[in-house]
């Protein structure tokens, strides 16, 4: 029985579920897109800001259960950051072992009334479902797992695995998350052969870009030591602020260097920088700024803040300054070229029309931790709303992205050595 | 009758009085540095950190007006800043009229745990009075009170008149002292023909420099807008953290100026630079600095804020910034030389057996206020202890001030037109 009433099991009373089987031939859209529309909308509707849930997860739980999935409700707990809620669902025993990754929290949605509809409410207008992680990415979970649950029901016996891995920390601090859900995955022996991250990948429209690898993200602090003192006898003061001028125009030119094949040029950004003296009658004793460096294959964590501390001391004068940096779980990285790679442009272009361009830049994702188990790829739906006010996405690039996504399981396990 | 209990009246009970005929032949010194010693101790041990008065006033006061002083006490009050105690005291109705000015107002003590001794006791130890606003400047306004007790007792009837024009105020926001007493005496009529302000003018020993001018000073605040934005993509955002640094960079080099024939150059410090991001994923949308100039008599507030809106502009580039400057209460000024600076230096050479050199330099004093009624000039202790801890005075160098602040009031009278 099909009913409307797939909202957020958080919100409302015991939801009916909405199961692929039971959608068939009540409209004239595929099973799928019926589904990963509903999906889209019933996510929506959880109030799932990091690190809360919202019953986002018991949404898809509630799908992929009674479709043979085997379920794993991991909450990790650390000292200093939320608890969160995670999901691990694996169907079939065999390689290759497919998953899908991506998370149900979202960002905040800022200014409630500067939206359109409630961030929550999963309206439907001028053919887009409006709300908070349409495109960051509750349509793509959504588009992934009506894909994976069309592909069970139609192709059993299974001839390798689908899995999904689905966070809740993404958008927060990252720590009880992906990172924890690999290392126990890993201590339960699961080996995944590929991943798919459905995180917003595609510029101008669907089927534009895959990402295949991320730039790296290092943040330093730096720090000048002056002699506090009065204006007017700068000469018994030491004023720690034209050193810091001088040693953070050093770091941001010139450039760290062109890009390299993959990526683009790696790029510095201050973030901050703090004196804090209330006085305008004192030299203040301490200047402080902090930088960050999203940066490409040509360095490590090592060598950029080698580099760092070079340009830093080739212009310190006499300057007493303190470089430091956050510790880096963010390396560059970028998965090489394979089978895997190459179907999924396919299967991109089968439904898209276009030529998937790889690309490695923007921001960092839980790909940079997933590429320490096996090779991946991301690929989602169009980010220009994502994190903005009226975030929404078209409900023919759900159907569209759920077709590409069942198109890759197709293609995949065809591959596949039997 | 001489009494040892010369103290702060707020702290003890009423005080014998220290009169200046009484003294006569107690000790082998003379009466004058007897009466400039125990006045320095008695309003040292006055808790006088601005705004508060701690008696030392009153301390003045009981010598004053046995004397033959008319006294005013004046108490200004101005919403935003704190009620403050003043005193204006004359003796005699001619001219010339020569004012000694000063402050019995204190910087806090700061870590009272490591001054040597309690710094409102006024403890004598090494030939030296310890305590908080020994030479900055209660120690010459205990001098100067001495000297002009003394010429008054001497010297009936007398030729011109003298003054005094004490505030509480000169540490603080200087809005309820000198300013509105100058205002206040104005309207009596009052007509000041010369003024020495007692502030600590010299810098390793007493003599070495009188003060004929102070610089000005100028503040000012730079804003830079750019536009926020996430640091992976830096296309989208415009860091307003690289303008401010090159526009400040040009704020501070090259010089303003080489000096004049009576000034050092002026000098600009950037006195704190926030922006107050705490994000690492952040680009911000705002920067912003404030600066200090102490500027010369080359310049005018308008003139050194063309030059700053001028040297902005040229490394503006399209950066969005405003520039503006606080209201500017300290014009850069200098006494033209005239009889009574050199009697001062005369003075000087006669009891320290120094030629004084004439300077600018250092911070702003009340003498920028006075010098719209009248020439000013400056001459004090040693400035080596003021403002910091064990703060003190040689009980040598109160006598030979007072000896210098007398010697000056025989020289300014005994040359006055009859
Ligand atoms: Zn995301
Ligand atoms: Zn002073």
């Amino acid at each position: 029985m099909w009913s409307n009433a797939a909202s957020c099991p958080a919100r409302t009373a015991p939801t009916a579920s909405i199961r692929l089987e039971l959608l068939a031939g009540v409209t004239g859209m595929s099973q799928r897109s019926e589904l990963a529309r509903e999906l889209t909308r019933a996510l929506i509707r959880c109030h799932s800001v990091t690190p809360q849930d919202g019953g986002a997860l018991a949404v898809l739980e509630e799908q992929l259960k009674p479709a043979g999935f085997a379920i794993y409700r991991l909450r990790f707990s650390e000292p200093g950051a939320p608890d969160v809620d995670n999901l691990y669902a694996r169907i079939g025993n065999g390689a290759p072992y497919l998953v899908f990754a991506g998370h149900t929290d979202v960002v905040p949605p800022g200014d409630t009334a500067a939206w359109r509809f409630d961030p929550f409410s999963a309206e439907i207008a001028e053919g887009e479902v409006w709300g908070r992680g349409a495109v960051d990415m509750k349509g793509a979970v959504a588009a992934f797992t009506a894909a994976a649950l069309d592909y069970v029901a139609t192709h059993q016996p299974l001839k390798g695995s689908i899995g999904l891995l689905i966070t809740g920390d993404e958008e927060g601090p990252s720590v009880n998350g992906t990172v924890k859900l690999l290392q126990w995955a890993a201590k339960q022996g699961e080996h995944f052969d590929h991943c798919l991250v459905g995180e917003p990948t595609n510029v101008e429209a669907l089927g534009d870009t895959i990402k295949i690898g991320r730039r790296g993200s290092l943040t330093g602090t730096l720090v000048v030591h002056g002699t506090q003192g009065h204006v007017a006898y700068p000469q018994r003061a030491d004023n720690p602020i034209p050193h810091l001028l001088r040693l953070l125009t050093a770091l941001i030119a010139p450039p760290l260097d062109d890009g390299s094949a993959e990526f683009d040029p790696s790029h510095l950004e201050i973030l901050t920088v703090d004196v804090g003296n209330p006085a305008t009658n004192v030299i203040p004793a301490t200047a402080r700024a902090r930088f960050n460096i999203r940066f490409n294959d040509l360095w490590t964590p090592q060598t950029l803040s080698a580099e760092i501390d070079r340009r830093a001391a080739a212009v310190a004068g006499g300057a007493r300054y303190e470089l430091s940096f956050d510790p880096c779980n963010a390396l560059a990285f970028v998965t090489a070229r394979d089978h895997f790679t190459d179907l999924a442009v396919e299967a991109i272009a089968a439904h898209s029309g276009r030529i998937a361009h790889f690309s490695t830049s923007g921001g960092t994702s839980d790909a940079r931790f997933i590429r320490n188990y096996c090779p991946v790829i991301e690929f989602g739906l169009v980010g220009a709303t994502m994190h903005k006010i009226d975030e929404r996405v078209p409900l023919a690039d759900i159907d569209t992205l759920a077709d590409i996504y069942s198109e890759i399981l197709e293609r995949y396990f065809d591959q596949a050595p039997v």
